[in-house]
């Protein structure tokens, strides 16, 4: 069995030169958000969840993006509310959610 | 299928309380290290293999600590020798490095 549950790595990239990266898109905000929702619903720690901070995941056109292993499901996601539905809906209930999923060829 | 065969994270926590965190432990080397031999191998990209930074993973006992998904083989690592052997028969070949595995109970 994984060691947790759900990873969640939020992109947290910053670029200083002028291309598009996660943190110009409400990153930190969705990052922080998750993280203090997973804690508040009982979900956080070993054979839970984790919300990790990450550095570039490389699919910077969908930015921002998240992505929740072992299962490998990425998601792009543009507010709170979106959030409140990964975590209500992936990890607590175990369903992902489809309208918020990266489409498969999305890159950098 | 994954969007990655092998997602790697590094943890690169830098805690400035004085508490022990992989920072202290060589973890941007093993990092940089493991970046670029997968690069240098032929292995970085969408189908193959992605290293990336990431904040704490909460196993800060048995720092230095990498996590390679979907697979959720964790590991400890001491120099640069331990990275040549995770890339070249985990990340190359597909045989996780027993001797490197993180023991299941390894917690913050």
């Amino acid at each position: 069995m994984s060691y947790y549950k759900h990873h969640v790595f939020f992109c947290l990239n910053q670029r200083e030169n002028g291309e598009a990266s996660c943190m110009q898109h409400a990153a930190q905000d969705g990052f922080a958000h998750c993280k203090a929702r997973v804690k508040s619903e009982g979900l956080a720690g070993p054979g839970g969840v984790r919300v990790n901070k990450a550095g570039c995941l490389d699919r910077c056109a969908g930015g921002p993006v998240a992505v929740v292993y072992p299962e490998g499901v990425w998601y792009t996601y543009v507010d709170q509310h979106d959030i409140d539905e990964i975590v209500e809906s992936h990890l607590k209930n175990g369903r992902p959610v489809e309208r918020l999923m990266l489409a498969p060829d999305v890159g950098r």
